[in-house]
């Protein structure tokens, strides 16, 4: 039998470079953050270069977070800003050229068309071969509102001034800050800019100008830039309540809840009750009966219940069925290989961590667009979701605790996701098992911290 | 065990009207009967009303294809066209109001705002509960190398001129035609128009400028419209060659190739050797053993071979293994139950052609960006891909022929598909299965011409 590997990785083959442009507190790093987190969890390794984070570790604080340090006059801040953004440009092509990553997000405000040209010139350096794709995201904002909400959520608690400045005076440097950019700002152009490839997103997503679009991951990151938004809401997981395979350990099947497994999904529906969510709650659940029947007592809850089968669980091929102690007796060598990397190993006629995260993607996508969902899935694939908003890697995902009866609310932040756990009171059998501890080869033990939050009794 | 239907066709509630704007030979026509045909595949049921057809259908052909039938100043023709514009948009409502499909497409010219206007007003009309969401796709072109060859593929032979006039008095016709809407034409304009939704696709995609995209319709569109292109190319699918399970009739599995199945891989690289793709070709192919054995002989050709997991065949379920006689014996109910609808019925922990369409949505996608790409994959799929690119409906879907050791040659055109059949002479055993002729309700067989072209023999 000939080895084949997944394709997901081998799609991307030309180095990407993408390249934020815009005025200080039009959500660059938002926008970085979240592009980062969302191209690693599809599987194209991804960096954010942040020239910020550079100049922060080479200045003095009590200097650099003052506006004056960016007035384009100041020689002396001009000179170390420029060093910074070498740096951080120097790095990212080392990193894009060791192959050690596919996409490197550059991070700065990248205002003047010069500054643009100096990087498409580093992209393309005789020697690169092949030559680095560049995209620009222009984040455009004229909307006080959004510009003043990213100033009080993100700017005032920045590095620059935590602790070096109240409040207020943060506010007032910052916007004397963007005052000093503005003078030399040059947007992108649809005529002058012609022979790039860009997006501008114009007021936090309510439109957007697309130029050029040019390869794979180009196309994936328009239309992620489109989906996603800033309103406030939250998403809640859970799994199905505990299932007749759950309380005798086997593996997948589509069996009916238990008598606990009732029970909480009643309990499910007061805690909606209470929850009174902000508009509209659209529930998706998976088409295997367990989670169809946790689903179906929320309905007087729920503006619309759906069921997807991609959310069905991990199809666990010629294991379905078995508790893990057959499946160990059965396949010795299977059980042992899925140990050593759970994340890619894939039942025979069955599926791995990373075939449910590629079917699992269109659901990232509607999230993201939606307001706010409660998922009713399975302990499989609400890792990989819980992956994706709590930014875990490929070794973590496999091992993320998601406890039966155990409702996890997740509510979105500018650079961060927060994440609540609420353990319902009813019994349920622990369907957790924890990676063997195998020791590595230089005799410490694998660290797995599955570093979950504080839980919450409901 | 209660029933769950499918989710892709619930997620639209809320009809939609997608609205074309622009002058003639802009390629509005082709991008409507694409997303048409897009929409209704995916699951979301789509129709396209043309207004030139209403036209075509009222009045005099010799009258109303001459240009000056165009004039704003002709109040003759101004008044049918704008009777023509009514019956369409009227028909439309019908369409929507009954439910018999979720998206209207409204394909005309829609060059003034009071137009737009008049169709925003009719799908907010107060007696509608919920309200038509509103969609604008305006094509917006100055190259005139696409315009002249969008007039010399389409217009031309257009139902309006064909037979009455020679090619070149067409063509100068219709150039007049198009002078007499630019007098009145004004474009979507981002301030003017704020509280619309619409994209403009800006010379055939070079660029495109989205504003306020509301709802799955719209973000399904949007993507769909920022993947195609119109530049040449074609698409190849094949089968894996004859498998050892073909041979004794068994369904799914992952055997190896047969020695006939080895010989179609090597007659396959011939094929390509011969066929002289210009450009690059790209491999795709299933992670099963046969079609990796099948795309890997054709290592030689293919500027990429990769291999992708959503290319599998339909997942059995509980009939994996089995032949069709083992299927029938074991599970009689199941049997007759796919018969009855195949498109729907889903194997037992197995899929539906309905599922397989479902996975196979990024793959179109993709298909749509790229250039040449050979498929090499499995009965099913290479059905549902078919059935996109010929149009086919979910009846017709699971009976397309795709016999084995046969390429079947995709080439876009305007607006339809070329499609042509390379039977290679190797035996192979025939593995499709007609629909049983059960007799419907009013005593008629079901039609169900699968209606292939011509097979060449290769």
């Amino acid at each position: 039998m000939l080895a084949y590997s997944n394709s997901s990785r081998e799609q991307v083959r030309v180095p990407n470079v993408i390249a934020l442009v815009g005025l200080p507190a039009r959500g660059k790093t938002y926008i970085s953050h979240k592009l980062c987190r969302y191209l690693n969890w599809i599987g194209i390794k991804t960096k954010a270069f942040n020239v910020g984070e550079y100049r922060r570790k080479v200045c003095n604080l009590d200097e650099q977070g003052k506006y004056e340090f960016f007035n384009p006059n100041n020689k002396q801040g001009t000179k170390i800003r420029d060093e910074c953004a070498k740096m951080a440009m120097e790095d990212m092509g080392r990193y894009l050229e060791s192959k050690e990553g596919e996409v490197a997000i550059f991070d700065a405000t990248n205002t003047t068309r010069k500054r643009r040209r100096w990087l498409v010139d580093f992209c393309k350096q005789e020697h690169r071969e092949p030559k680095f794709r560049v995209f620009f995201i222009e984040s455009v904002c004229d909307d006080p509102e959004i510009i003043n909400s990213n100033i009080a959520e993100v700017k005032v608690s920045s590095p620059d001034y935590k602790g070096h400045m109240t409040e207020e005076q943060a506010k007032e440097d910052f916007l004397k800050r963007i005052e000093n950019y503005k003078s030399q700002y040059e947007p992108l152009d649809e005529q002058l800019d012609d022979d790039l490839s860009f997006i501008k997103v114009i007021n936090a997503g309510r439109s957007f100008y697309v130029h050029n679009v040019n390869g794979h991951v180009q196309s994936r990151v328009v239309y992620f830039l489109m989906n996603i938004h800033l309103l406030p809401r939250s998403i809640y997981l859970t799994r199905h309540g505990e299932s007749e395979y759950n309380k005798i350990g086997r593996l997948g099947g589509d069996s009916p809840l238990s008598v606990n497994g009732e029970k909480y999904a009643k309990c499910l529906l007061e805690y909606f009750q209470h929850e009174k969510v902000p508009g509209d709650l659209r529930i998706w659940s998976s088409q295997k009966t367990r989670a169809c029947q946790t689903a179906s007592a929320l309905k007087s809850v729920a503006a619309h219940v759906e069921y997807w089968k991609v959310l069905d669980e991990i199809d666990a091929g010629i294991c379905e069925g078995l508790t893990y102690e057959d499946f160990e007796a059965r396949y010795p060598k299977q059980f042992v290989e899925r140990d050593k990397d759970k994340y890619h190993y894939r039942y025979p006629s069955g599926e791995s961590y990373e075939d449910l995260v590629a079917r699992l993607e269109p659901v990232i996508m509607e999230l993201e667009r939606q307001s706010n969902v409660l998922v009713v899935s399975h302990q499989a694939v609400l890792r990989c979701i819980l992956a994706y908003f709590d930014n875990k890697n490929r070794q973590e995902l496999p091992y993320l605790n998601v406890p039966l009866h155990t409702v996890i609310k997740l509510t979105p932040k500018a650079y961060s996701c927060k994440i609540e756990m609420f353990k319902f009171n009813i019994d349920a059998v622990d369907t957790y098992r924890a990676k063997p501890e195998i020791p590595t080869e230089n005799g410490e033990e694998p660290s797995l911290d599955a570093h979950m939050p504080r839980v919450h009794i409901a």
